[in-house]
């Protein structure tokens, strides 16, 4: 709420000549893009002033409340004025002339009135008209919707819209989500670890709740609203099986209740053998009825606790997380026995796809290979849950072909918002691009403009359910994410979640213009930076079509260089295939033949080495050393060359960066230039460590006209020793035997 | 820097009748006592202003420039006006009426004319004088001192006062610290995770430090400064070698840089076995030469980064860490040779007496006997830190024998100010009266008034340098201690660091006024709570000298019941030695006779029956269930007496603060009553479990006029696989092989 009084030193300072001298005021990313700072654009705020003179909501619900609550809070902010969302009676048919009105014909005669017939027919439970209209004859903005959560969405949507001090004069919107689930997924333990969480601890304070509730989880909730996010997974799906105990499920049921008005429902993520581990079934067999009977009995206690409750997110047979397999089940037996628990209930499952056994040739195939069988059993309240890429978050992976094997079962897009592998809470990486690069691949699978974004809205392959899901791990720090730019990657998340044909760059413009300033001196060339960001990380990690090459266990470093591991598939060779002739995984016929999991066009282009797109070269091919690159270089010179590119974007970012000092607040400038710094050290660090073990193999040396490695490869393995967050991958084995 | 804010809203709704309507401004606790709010008290508030017309402060030092920082803050948030504290010219003699000045007669001439010879002279480096004196006839407030690092003492001292709303009108302080090493210990691993720690990670964030130095480190420098601490060891003393590295020391070092101009210097826990974890010499004996050698230019290395660097925090043999007598050297030996190497940079050695090793009959006796041995062979600059009592930080012990048993020898005590064993996060328990107790405590060394306080500061035994370490852990909670009446402890523990003989009652008074309010409606009942609120604890836990009930490995819930364990000294059937005949362990000379190792006077009191304490009973005598208490009561129903009256006594503190709506902001005071609401279902739960445990032994009814057990003791020991917070013990042993 801080704004509110910064917005009133403002004022004062301006009104009275009294003056805050030195003293500055603390800015740390706490209220992300929901600032509402007064307008600084005097047109505009006297033109919002004087089109937003009343403002009503209809509805007595708590969503209402809530709505009123947002617009209270965010006018009187941007207007800077006292501005208070007040109750509009269902029956009220007139409005003062330049009034905000807020509600859906259910809570408001004035609204019923507007005949929108269609028109919002059309838009469903959750989307939303704003408009300038006329209510008997007077000039009125209204936000009309279905329900009181579609009026919430649009609330926010106006409030977006004016922070970004869009003119609303002629206003005339109408958005609803192109998706049905539009998911947080949080890998919070229940001790409060994060896994691949760099943002402090869980935020959920297990030992306080259920009495106390932070006001965080409501913020939390805001966060989410004002991007249309609907569900978040509170739990690791690294599962601790006490999140089904009474005792838990009173505290899931408080966080339930704090963000019910906020239209986002609660899931968990569940345990596998959970009947086991509270010792009363000895089988986790999906076709035992004892087993089905604990979890339809589960299922019962959770709605009783939570009514509106969600769902559960599943990661069986995975990284040794226990599921049907053990039992000579499929996936499909085991997802359709909880969807069936839950179906009485409304519930849905997500079940994850992220397979990959130790024993088959290719990483890459595991996932289409066992889930392409089972096309078409799956129940209608299943939806798998797919990462984008084949392997695991990479910074540039081609497309999980699971996306065009199935036909005939629900499937949702995984994304990762954390920064797993592009640099924890210290990288700028702004992953809009990597998402829209996703969502808008052409798949080629039914011709031309094929893109991912129609396969998963339903358009290209039938569904009941769609989603998106995005594994964002905010913690407790202050500004939610470590790095304020990864508040950007949440909200790019959310916000394509809503709209997959978004483009990253106006996203990230209205980003910036709300978390920071509308100031265009500072909007443009932050924006360039962002949407170069993430290929920068790219360059100076993993160009061309490298992966996975991070350090083993933490994956923030460079690693090349790991050959030996319990499993080939955990190293970093595995990956690479750097040999004397060359480099690459070669993924065609002569290979794993994994591009034949591809539609046929698509699987052409990756397939050959001519036409094959650079980025993506070694994920499909081993190539020769000296092979020739479109830029007339060679591999090795192109690689070369890629790595110094990605150290000299982050240099110029840095740049950028510097000559923001005065155009935002001193504390989140010095923040950024410092962490910048820091990601300067670890581009060159990545570049020389890569370089360096390639040259292993390669036995070429760097031109010249390339900055030389500061140090020996034998010194950068050294430096690898640098683990400063915790890593808590599985819960402790004690918490998983309850009996 | 908030409170500016609320100031300017304050001072902005009163003059222009704006006001803020529904919106409540956020006090979220991370400014602790340093809220600097204005004085509500008019006549107070108006005579501060006419008393405080100009502020000046003389030197050029980076700490004057923090005096000045703090002052302008300070006096600009509670005068309630605009007021910058300027720099004093060396040779300026000349002031305006009513001005306040801060300097030393080094940097100031004005204040070197004041003349105040020995009386200045006898304060020492830290000490300070505050009084109103005139300087060429005209009124002048100043603050005076030997050094800058006094002067910012005394000017925090000046604003407690103003907080506190005292009179300034003919004030006279003359003020000196009673102990030379006032020290924080952090229990923090270097991957952030603190070891008891219940406030989120580790303060120190060192991915993106050196670069990137949070406003947090400076903020935690001044709570710090504030209560005259001196030092900060900043990590965990089952310590990580890495901290060692250069790669980390560069980091330290950006930390030192902050603390430094508010007098805290640095300080590090070191690994015993950093020469073979470093792969350099393959021992760790504290005789051998290359040993040696490696220790010195360690230091070099170290003291190049950190000029002003503090000194080792050590914890050897102990609990598994290695150390001298692996090598069959003594605690003597390994001290010295860290003190050699730290000698030539005047860096100092705390050697922690925290060892009981598994084969000694009584744990109890541990320090005393491994460490009265060496009596007088630890070097000058070896101080011999000791918990406060003779097992580990419980709600109640008695002194450890080992401060009345070490004579030539130089020793500090160590607090814990975190509660371990005083439920986490979620429990009220101001451990004021703790520390009060112990420090104290009469030993009946020299007869009557040997209070502990005047061994440690060298009146009773002689000593060269005397401190207090206090265990804090603070962490990444906005709050910084996670319950907001943990900073009350982190507050007294300052405060009796500088002065034991100041009392919990004032303390308390002090840290509501500044914390809460100067309104005596809510300070006085608060104060009243807080009060009994340790006792409280003691009673739900383990009254009557009962210790060591807790839960195995987090010591957050109760566990009476363990009796197996892979040590019989990590059971709790060791402490407690229940038996149908009776409870408690005997330490007269029929059992272990540990009393034997307190000063003669007081071991008579200890072990005898009839002269023991009762709340100390149990710790000496095992003592039959029918034995008479003083009340009349016997053992068995004194035992549920006061564990029933722990209980009554959280509902009171529930009831006294549910009266306190209104009189501070809903924000602290909604989230007290939440967890007021926790302490008090653990309560019940820590009673019931503890009487139902008990009485399979003493087969004694529990007295139909107190309140029954909630459950059945098995239900109870289901209850407890409630860890909600990670509990990292020891770094990863990986991180220990660094070559």
């Amino acid at each position: 709420m801080k704004h509110y009084l910064k917005r009133i030193a403002m004022c004062l300072s301006v009104c009275t000549g009294f003056s805050l001298g030195t003293v500055a005021m603390a800015e740390d990313g706490y209220e992300m893009w929901l600032r509402y700072q007064p307008i600084t654009d005097k047109a505009t705020l006297k033109a919002y002033q004087s089109s937003l003179r009343e403002v009503m909501v209809a509805g007595d619900s708590e969503t209402a409340n809530a709505i009123r609550k947002e617009l209270t809070l965010g006018l009187s902010g941007l207007l800077a004025r006292e501005i208070k969302a007040i109750n509009l009676e269902k029956s009220q048919t007139t409005v003062a002339k330049n009034s905000l009105l807020v509600g859906t014909p259910a809570t408001s005669t004035a609204i019923a009135n507007l005949n929108l017939g269609e028109r919002l027919s059309a838009l469903g439970d959750e989307g939303f008209i704003i408009e300038q209209t006329q209510i008997n004859k007077r000039r009125t903005l209204v936000v009309v919707a279905n329900t009181d959560v579609g009026a919430l969405y649009g609330s926010f949507h106006l409030l977006r819209l004016l922070q970004t001090q869009s003119s609303i004069d002629t206003l005339s919107v109408a958005s609803k989500p192109k998706l049905d689930y539009r998911v947080i997924n949080h890998w919070d333990n229940l001790n409060r670890l994060v896994e691949r969480g760099y943002a402090g601890l869980s935020l959920w304070d297990w030992g306080s709740l259920p009495h106390y509730k932070s006001k965080r989880y409501e913020d939390y909730a805001r966060i989410n609203a004002s991007l249309g996010i609907n569900g978040a997974v509170i739990n690791n799906v690294n599962a601790d099986p006490r999140i089904l105990s009474e005792q838990f499920l009173e505290k899931v049921a408080a966080l339930a209740d704090v963000f019910r008005p906020y239209g986002i429902k609660v899931y968990v993520s569940i345990y596998w053998n959970a009947p086991r581990a509270f010792g009363v079934v000895d089988s986790g067999d999906p076709l035992d009825p004892r087993v089905q009977a604990w979890w339809n009995e589960r299922a019962n206690i959770i709605y009783k606790h939570i009514p509106d409750f969600g769902g559960f997110l599943i990661k069986a047979n995975s990284e040794g997380e226990p599921g049907p397999q053990d039992y000579n089940r499929t996936h499909a037996d085991g997802a359709n026995m909880m969807a069936r628990a839950l179906k009485p209930h409304n519930g849905v499952v997500f079940w994850r796809a992220f397979v990959y056994s130790p024993d088959i040739g290719d990483r890459f195939r595991g996932a289409y290979d066992e889930f392409v069988p089972l096309d078409g059993q799956f129940d209608e309240n299943v939806i798998v849950q797919i990462k984008n890429g084949p392997i695991d978050f990479q910074p540039r992976e081609p497309y999980s072909p699971l996306f065009t094997g199935l036909k005939k079962t629900n499937m949702m897009m995984e994304f990762q918002v954390t920064q797993e592998y592009f640099g924890f809470h210290t990288h700028l990486a702004y992953q809009g691009p990597l998402f829209e690069e996703a969502l808008k691949t052409d798949t080629l699978m039914n011709g031309q403009g094929s893109t991912l974004g129609k396969v998963l809205d339903g358009t290209l392959t039938p569904m009941t359910r769609t989603g998106m899901a995005g594994v964002v791990n905010p913690g407790t720090d202050r500004n939610w994410t470590g790095h304020p730019f990864v508040q950007s990657s949440w909200y790019s998340f959310g916000r394509m979640a809503w709209d997959w044909e978004l483009g990253a760059d106006e996203i990230a413009e209205e980003w910036l213009r709300q978390t920071y300033t509308n100031n265009s001196a500072f909007v443009d060339p932050v924006k360039t930076i962002m949407m170069f960001s993430r290929e920068a990380g790219v360059n100076y990690r993993d160009p061309l079509g490298l992966t996975h090459l991070f350090s083993q266990g933490d994956h923030y470093g460079p690693a090349p260089w790991t050959e030996d591991a319990p499993r080939f598939d955990w190293t970093a060779l595995y990956y690479h295939r750097a040999s004397a002739d060359g480099l690459g995984f070669d993924r065609t016929k002569t290979g794993s033949n994994a591009v034949a999991q591809y539609p046929e066009a698509l699987a052409k282009i990756y397939g050959d080495l001519e036409l094959v797109p650079e980025d993506m070269l070694l994920w499909f091919h081993h190539v020769p050393w000296d092979h020739k690159m479109k830029s007339g270089r060679t591999l090795w010179v192109e690689l070369v060359h890629k790595y110094s590119e990605g150290v000299d974007q982050v240099r110029e970012m840095r740049r950028v960066w510097d000559e923001q000092e005065g155009n935002i607040d001193q504390e989140r400038f010095l923040e950024v230039k410092a962490l910048l710094a820091v990601q300067e050290f670890e581009a060159i660090r990545w570049r020389d460590s890569c370089l360096l073990y390639f040259q292993t193999y390669s036995k070429r040396p760097i031109p010249a006209d390339y900055e030389q490695p500061k140090h020996t490869l034998e010194e950068y393995k050294k430096m690898a020793r640098t683990l400063y967050v915790p890593e808590p991958w599985h819960p402790a084995s004690s918490s998983r035997v309850l009996k």
